[in-house]
């Protein structure tokens, strides 16, 4: 057993950490974590209603994920990624049973970022042209050099850092478009996005990456049409559409991926290539990949595909995806995500909004919620980072582990947490809310 | 239990590969493996001198390291970046500990891909310069795009992928400089890259990435003079050193890192920024890293670090990277590979070599070594690629696991091998080149 200040000071001594400036961390220290709870060495529990970064979606130490970490450690760890291993091929079938006919094969990374970096080369390289276009609000990953600097041949076919094209997606609550309802909102940023594929032209687009549902950037639920227009216009000018699930896909949204939400997606478009990571093995073990459709993966049939890495199809990765993924279906977890958010969350954080007056707007599906915290509900100004900060420090206090992101409350816990649960932490909000003043 | 076939049907259904044409693939498959032996499920063993992807530098089933993940899964696989975790400091401190006191800090990552990645982002935002300047004969990952497609201000610092320059290293068997031994190569090739530096405008360079020893690229040993000229060029024109052990170190050369070899490096010089991954854990868990150099360090007490990956300091790696270091040096693991290159394997090439004309050059230290293959000594031609499929062929019909790379064999099994299993592997290797021909 360690001290909260042991590890802390191990921390702060040797520990560099992302997206932050070192000088005045003060990191929270987790123990261990069962369920929707985390503690620490003190015994504080915590409601972990952050799922760390919105990735455990099993919620943490699920026995039958950690019994497969272990059978599989015994087993076999590691294997390269050019040889065949039973457990990889399983947790393929596994992945490609969710994601529906259409898909053909599935290639594994690491994490979100590089599942991203492959489907992209794989959109640059069987379309031949070179630009992606994806939104302003969005997060796909941090990587953007290694194969520039590698001097093999592997980086000829790969100098892709150019030809990256941002536009405003769809936010109905804060429109870029003077939309007034999400319907308008819908028509008018299909309007933008194909006056910016006309402008860049067209036939230099490679692929739209657009996020299942934008997470980081606030949970903004896309608008009714979105993704019927999305997917025509597309079609209409032979670009591909990559949807990275990467966030929104097994379970937070109440089915396996955002796409296939009946009520965002109506007509059932259906994208080229899907990347994952987080919830398809809720992180227990570092893995990522891309769905790629039969027709994707049928043009490397014969040409090379140039993208790898070391830890490609992981077996003791794999062993975690299929652990996972069968005991979110045994369980009845991703049905449990959408009747939480139909039933106890989605409904509650409303009834919280009703006595708030901060929160401007409540956004989300499933167990994949944003609060968005305003100054004043008329103008809909952001909160400063102060408000944010007391905020969290009220929410810590009651042992309530939030997500925060800018102006917002990401309210996400696992999708199998339970309806109790999400009262105790709906009351903890109400409680900070009231203690910030707002 | 499996088949090998029912293994390989599901791969060939539903798995896409890497760095390779998907249609005519026929993976090997692996069912199990122990040490440096690998086994499929037909009974058949290898001796894996492959060490996969030159990464399972402790051997397979390290009982160790599978008891430390088996232990860590059941408390705590994975928990958020920014939060601490005692296991995260605890590898930190080793991974220091053995890289010495320059350094100061350790930033986690899922490979060697994105420790480059992170590498570069530092040594471009503390210097404020743009390029990187790299070796054509080298590999440092497959990522390129991922934060360029972002569109959140994560994007803006790290807009990366122009500035990156390539020149050649020094190759005395392969010189780019007319040199006719590795001191004159040694010589020419600073002088090639001082008038690189020099041409390019030393002000705009960011850093030099260096493998410690090239891989991929054919266990390149740097001349004498290299590893002290290369410090010399950087110091004097306020360029960094980073220098890329994700291949080389851990234990792979015979050292904890190769630019520790007091052979290679007989000034000692350090360099100010150290990519890792594979031997620091040997794969068991996808996991890499960068270690940071004091000062480095210090540079973002108060300016945030823009980069970050979800899995960044992983527990479930983070207690397979304590494991595999301290049974690395419990069990002498390090001078173990020493003590085979000297007195083994690196013996038991040249011998082989004296029998085999189509072995050009054997170059390499512990466990880190490449045949350099010819169709003819003088001209030094490489051989052709039907020549190393037959080679290949003939190694797995003997129960052997090769590694190849262009026309080369890199010998390159796990640290842990014993002098009987490198006396096998080298009958094997005497037979094999025989049936080619060679
Ligand atoms: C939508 C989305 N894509 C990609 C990523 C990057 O994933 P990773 O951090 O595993 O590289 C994230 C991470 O938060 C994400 O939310
Ligand atoms: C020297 C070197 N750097 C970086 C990498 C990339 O590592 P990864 O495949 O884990 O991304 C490799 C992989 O072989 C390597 O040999």
């Amino acid at each position: 057993m360690s001290t909260n200040q042991h590890t802390l000071d191990l921390d702060r001594a040797h520990v560099f950490h992302s997206w932050s400036a070192q000088g005045a961390l003060t990191p929270f220290v987790i123990a261990g974590a069962s369920g929707t709870e985390v503690w620490d060495y003190e015994g504080r529990r915590y409601l972990d209603f952050s799922s760390q970064l919105v990735n455990v979606n099993i919620g943490h130490a699920h026995p039958k994920v950690v019994a497969a970490i272990q059978e599989q450690a015994a087993i076999l760890p590691t294997v390269a990624p050019a040889h065949a291993n039973l457990v990889r091929g399983e947790a393929a079938a596994r992945i490609l049973a969710k994601a529906g006919a259409e898909f053909g094969k599935v290639f594994f990374t690491n994490g979100g970022a590089d599942a991203n970096e492959n489907a992209i080369r794989m959109a640059r390289i069987t379309t031949g042209r070179d630009k992606i276009l994806s939104t302003y609000r969005s997060y796909h990953g941090n990587t953007g050099a290694a194969v520039v600097a590698t001097g093999d041949w592997r980086r000829v076919p790969n100098e892709f850092a150019r030809g990256h094209v941002h536009f405003f997606g769809p936010f109905p609550y804060r429109s870029e478009f003077w939309a007034t309802t999400p319907e308008e909102e819908g028509v008018r940023a299909l309007r933008h996005l194909e006056r910016v594929i006309q402008s860049e032209g067209a036939e230099s687009i490679a692929a739209l990456l657009l996020e299942g549902i934008p997470g980081t950037a606030g949970v903004i639920m896309p608008p009714p049409g979105w993704y019927a227009g999305v997917r025509e216009l597309c079609d209409r000018h032979g670009i591909l559409l990559i949807i990275d699930e990467v966030m929104s896909g097994f379970g937070r949204t109440g089915d396996w991926f955002a796409w296939q939400n009946p009520e965002l997606n109506p007509d059932g478009i259906v994208p080229d290539l899907v990347t994952f990571a987080k919830g398809v093995n809720s992180g227990y073990v570092p893995v990522g990949g891309v769905i790629i459709s039969e027709s994707i993966a049928n043009a490397f049939d014969d040409q090379v595909f140039p993208g790898g890495l070391t830890y490609s199809g992981h077996p003791l990765a794999a062993a975690s995806i299929v652990a996972s993924v069968d005991a979110m279906e045994e369980e009845g977890i991703v049905d449990n995500a959408a009747a939480i958010g139909r039933e106890v969350l989605g409904p509650g954080l409303h009834a919280l909004a009703e006595s708030h007056a901060m929160i401007g707007e409540v956004r989300g599906v499933g167990v994949f919620w944003a609060l968005d915290l305003v100054t004043d509900r008329a103008s809909r100004t952001p909160v400063p980072a102060a408000t944010i900060g007391a905020l969290k420090k009220e929410l810590m206090d009651r042992g309530y582990l939030p997500f925060t992101a800018d102006n917002r409350l990401h309210v996400v816990p696992p999708c199998t947490v339970s309806p109790e649960e999400v009262l105790r932490a709906l009351a903890i909000l109400d409680e900070a809310f009231t203690a910030v003043g707002g």
